[in-house]
């Protein structure tokens, strides 16, 4: 029997927020992404990297408080460094994990960038929130910058775009492995987000949105599964309200509805269902699957999860 | 006519020490591995990485004596950061530059564990300086931690092991994307140390040669060439004196003469030898060349460089 192609997305819950943190919680990961390999699912992994960019983020700008001989790290670079530190633990975990089983599976990660459109609308109201709180001066120099900053409750926060992904630009190398039978983590965090200029692939300060990258990928690989692991059992009609009910199965046009009607979280769900939606657009034979990553063994045996088809 | 399989090694001098002269450096870095690409050498490149990781381990240890929550970050944490950051910034320029002359070939970078032996007597005999220059109270605090430190006329630096790569974890990754023609950026600062404990790799306080892992990875690649991109134009008899000599060619017996004369300085020429006799005797066929990296146009017309053959 050949293999189930699965785009596995983790997010937040995946990985945890420090480094102390991440290393218990890649082990808990490892084990679920280790009993889909089990269960003939061939694996390309994405994750998130909200903490982890922004602990190198504050890392990197205080390092330059110390050592004025430093530039600041763009937050290309920054990114750059998240995919090297979180795809080193998933893949180490998982590696150890699967020798542990007797599986001997190759793994690693491919470093990724995604092209992003310099007109993409997000550029000119950007909305992520990153790096540490600052005080009002600290706001005010990154201001005179020409960065984005936002006021909180708990202080000033820089903000940065968060465009729609156009291209991975590595897709070929994450191909040959996957069609290698390979397990494959890719796009971390989005992936770094380029902008081309004529033959230049110009890193953005910008970071994209690790469900929307997730859809594209599972398109691009034209993947059986796209499966979101995230802190939920389902998606849910009237979230948090007292008539809550869960989503078991809808197709795209009644996500659309769903949509339209603001059933959706803007920053947690909603990027959730476009992005099943434009991998099924894309693949309409496909299948994708919400569902949280502590029952990811019973989405296995389509025992839980909000199952999505075209 | 297939193409020429070579692995490429990278030292500082191809990357800078800091974020903006990394940004100049690997534009340059760029036009000579392109000039590789063009003269039909078919890529796999590995690189240091004492800068970028002395800089994030900086950055990551300032981190933590502002915001206590933040768990100290290992050397192998650090090692897979720069791994990110140097592979990005080396296969966007290349990717670039490739662009722009016309060629379409896909370039990434494969993040890489390599595992040491813990009875490696290296560990019993750190001698690589890592980190900041300390003052006297923060080095006690090291020592008393149980790193190992070392007083300079600078000040005190912290000192890790570098001990001899054993195997390349994701190796399968790599064979598989340099069979399909791809350029493949690997191993990035010797890769990130790791010791086999029954299942678990686990990450080391170490940092790998990056001269080493280059012989390893050409050894295991069956390469047709090693090719080590310095400082220097050649290897040099009486190096540094008045009747200093180029060595235009020699093969492993004589280098191992020479070896044994101390005519190789111990921090920098000796690993770059020591690596191409292990490429050379796993690989009798092969060729290595150690030259500057600003003459690898010439090296390609075989104008200059030190040729190692066995």
């Amino acid at each position: 029997m050949s293999k189930k192609k699965v785009v596995v997305a983790l997010g937040h819950e995946a990985l945890g927020s420090t480094i102390q943190a991440q290393l218990g919680a890649v082990k808990k990961t490892a084990r679920a992404l280790a009993d889909l390999a089990e269960a003939d699912y061939q694996l390309t992994i994405t994750h998130s990297n909200g903490s982890q960019v922004s602990m190198i983020h504050k890392a990197m700008t205080e390092l330059r408080r110390i050592y004025i001989d430093y530039t600041p790290a763009p937050m290309c670079v920054c990114s750059a460094m998240s995919q090297g530190y979180v795809g080193y633990d998933i893949q180490n975990s998982l590696k150890s994990e699967l020798l542990s089983r007797g599986i001997s599976v190759p793994v690693s990660t491919i470093l990724t960038q995604v092209t992003v459109d310099p007109y993409d609308e997000a550029f000119y109201e950007p909305k992520k929130a990153i790096g540490r709180y600052m005080s009002k001066e600290d706001a005010d120099i990154e201001v005179n910058k020409g960065n984005y900053v936002v006021q909180t409750k708990d202080g000033y926060r820089r903000i940065v775009a968060a465009p729609k992904p156009i291209d991975i630009v590595e897709i070929e190398a994450i191909k040959t492995l996957v069609d290698a039978g390979q397990i494959v983590i890719a796009c971390g965090g989005g992936g770094i987000p380029v902008i081309e200029q004529k033959h230049i692939l110009k890193g953005a300060s910008a970071v994209i949105e690790k469900d929307s990258i997730a859809g594209k990928l599972a398109a691009d690989l034209k993947a059986d599964e796209l499966l979101i692991l995230t802190s939920v059992d389902y998606v849910y009609l009237n979230y948090g309200s007292e008539n809550q009910e869960p989503i078991k199965a809808m197709n795209v046009a009644k996500a659309k509805e769903y949509i339209a009607e603001g059933q959706f979280g803007e920053t947690d769900m909603l990027p959730k269902i476009m992005a099943a939606i434009a991998y099924l657009e894309a693949v309409p034979s496909g299948r994708a699957v919400i569902t949280s990553l502590s029952k990811t063994h019973d989405a296995i045996d389509e025992k839980i999860g909000t199952v999505i088809t075209a």
